[in-house]
């Protein structure tokens, strides 16, 4: 008999079916067994009322996370999970399993540390809260890549392995690359801007890597970028346009295609508003200072308590959990940042804050050959090892600017989960390499 | 006025429109200027009748992969590519070149040699017949997850940096994480399998690195991996099937979506037959034996003469440019490959040959604890480096089985493309790091 999936098992009522996956749970009540039986979708309950149905089981001394098929008649249950069950079993066992798992996946939480959920993330990711949150870092990247796919962006693979730093030196990981050194990319900066050049509208959705010594709830030395860059922009406020709809597509795609994990985890989603507010840098300031009397005029950046409180502002001010801040001071930007041409000492960038934490950092870039001469000279940097990045402005490229979004902690903001460590599979820490 | 794609303008006819992109080529004849402007889609001709007309152009100097914005009148002309035109040409310059690009973009094809034409990548990559190449790239990607999306597998994202070489420590990537050794990831095999224990169908597109000091137009030290793998199979053939789905979807997407590529490059694809025919390792070797009187018999694997003769019966019995070789050696195989319960010293493996060299590997694994156990110490593999993958197999894992596909190198055969170098962006050898 074919095997369907648990998740359709409501709609064959009084048919006999068969599934197959993992014995999630198994509870003795009075002579009958309820087993509860997982595979790669959802769960469904099936019920031994004989001990002969049961028999498989028991003489193979198969217990939880067992491989089993499992043939039965569906019937209506309003009181089982998903309103059906199954009857009258046929048990077979594929794979048993005769010890527990280092930690219990049946229970409706996962109880244990961190530490410990992460050393056994090949089993703890099995846990459907966890799988739920996994299984929505696939919708962030479909979400990315739909609406982009459909305003005729080209995906593109960029290279991981370079032959300099992209930003800064401080931060990047060393290799060794035939006898010579080499590093892993820290973003798809220079490769996407080039790209800018042959397609106009590019994205990517790939591994960066990040040599920060932090230890916090809110750094991986190693996530999941979604990169994008486009040609023929007014100025920074075309990229943001852009970045609402995408975030707007987003959240659209967990609504639409995983409902079922966002009503597990008992998320509720922003709402992304038809245009996100925005305010200047310096006008931030200000009204930081009118309003709660502490004077930041003149610092370079904002501090995770004036973001906070911009947060607040947009909120009351809004209704809105996303606020844009434009315009940060030239000097806090990377060199390759386009300048207010009213005001050249601020920058055409911005940073998207979501509840008053950053989430996305974008902008325009320079486009003109001398301007990144210029700019590299500044900044004390030497020209050669942009030489291949600087030939793409050197034969000519539009204005274009693009952001850059963590996905990992997009997730975690989303979701509000305390950890970043929480939204990926296998995390990559100062600590851990394994599993 | 609103810019419009070129490849938009045959349907506006008459109308007035306004587009921008890079000046592709400039002829005069006879006072007339006939300029190609390429956008991030396509080119269009637009043809300067008046000196007014091509004035910002002289008098900025501006030549060749100079930005510019043109509108004009579109005119139908069926000698213009496209069918149609621009006349009463107003220019507008926006980024001036006023320097020939280091290889000339404007001819029908790039004429020059492999390295020049690497080393100045960000430019080559702008011509059409390269662009076309970069976008099927995409497309490649893109019809691959088309159809495995649709079969309910969740897309992964695994780490690149690990803590072990994943299938030998042979050609692995070494870099220094925080004062420690770690490598750079061969292939997502064990945690695309571990995965399985948490969603059943998983695929990841994503980079992999392999060390191999070969410098040959085959072999890429970075390239993008299309991984799948899948629980719940009766054996290797349940992964035949699906590839061949995936196969098909991949051109198919490529024609539905990027048939003005394929006709730029002028590439005749294959057809994927309904059912890709099959020949047992053993039984091949016979043939080859039978019909061009070499004993290959008790090799352990095909030479790449084989692989061309049985491409060509391929061919000749079946018109299929596709042959699995199915049952290879289990000796031959990585220590995870499940062998054939008949013949234990032949596997549940497979390599899909594409017109006779080997395109996909892939097979049915090892599920069971016991079997890792034992075949970890018959390959006198320690068994601690492994410990969190064997974890998955201790506690429940399906049987179950994947392949990988080399993105480029596909893309490289479907085309006909001397070089797999040709099919990438930027691509890494053991000689390339830039750009």
């Amino acid at each position: 008999m074919e095997r369907i999936r648990t998740t359709a098992i409501p709609t064959h009522t009084g048919e006999q079916v068969r599934i197959a996956g993992w014995l999630h749970s198994w509870r003795q009540m009075g002579g009958i067994h309820f087993l509860v039986i997982r595979d790669g979708w959802g769960t469904i309950q099936a019920v031994a009322e004989t001990s002969e149905e049961i028999a498989p089981l028991v003489e193979s001394g198969a217990t939880f996370e067992s491989i089993i098929a499992v043939e039965g008649r569906v019937v209506k249950e309003v009181q089982a999970p998903g309103g059906a069950e199954l009857h009258d079993l046929h048990i077979e066992v594929i794979t048993p399993v005769r010890e527990a798992p280092p930690v219990p996946l049946n229970k409706r939480k996962l109880t244990t540390g961190l530490s410990t959920l992460l050393d056994h993330a090949p089993i703890t990711d099995r846990h459907p809260s966890r799988r739920a949150v996994l299984r929505l870092a696939s919708g962030v990247m479909s979400g990315f890549r739909r609406v982009l796919d459909g305003r005729g962006f080209t995906e593109i693979a960029t290279p991981k392995i370079v032959a300099a730093a992209t930003e800064s030196g401080a931060n990047v990981f060393q290799l060794d690359y035939f006898g010579r050194p080499a590093y892993l990319a820290q973003s798809p900066q220079f490769y996407k801007q080039i790209m800018v050049g042959v397609f106009e509208r590019v994205y990517e959705v790939g591994p960066v890597f990040r040599a920060e010594e932090h230890d916090t709830a809110r750094h991986l030395n190693e996530y999941v970028s979604l990169d994008m860059e486009m040609g023929f922009i007014e100025n920074h406020f075309t990229i943001m346009a852009v970045l609402r709809d995408v975030l707007a597509s987003i959240l659209d795609t967990l609504h639409e295609q995983y409902e079922a994990e966002l009503e597990l985890l008992r998320v509720a989603m922003p709402i992304v508003p038809e245009q996100i507010p925005h305010v200047h840098f310096a006008e931030a300031q200000e009204w930081i200072y009118r309003t709660h009397g502490v004077d930041v005029r003149g610092e370079p950046d904002l501090s995770p308590q004036d973001e906070r409180w911009l947060g607040q502002w947009a909120q009351q001010e809004y209704g809105s959990d996303f606020l844009y801040v434009t315009g940060y001071p030239m000097r806090k930007r990377p060199f390759y940042t386009y300048p207010d041409p009213e005001r050249p000492e601020y920058s055409n960038s911005f940073d998207l804050l979501f509840r008053g934490t950053e989430l996305v950092t974008g902008g325009q870039r320079l486009h003109r050959y001398e301007d990144y001469v210029a700019a590299l000279e500044k900044a004390h940097l030497p020209m050669e090892p942009f030489a291949y990045y600087l030939e793409a402005f050197r034969y000519g490229m539009p204005p274009h600017g693009g952001f850059a979004i963590g996905s990992e902690r997009l997730l975690m903001q989303l979701l509000g989960v305390p950890n970043v460590r929480l939204t990926t599979a296998f995390p990559r820490d100062i600590m851990r390499l394994v599993p």
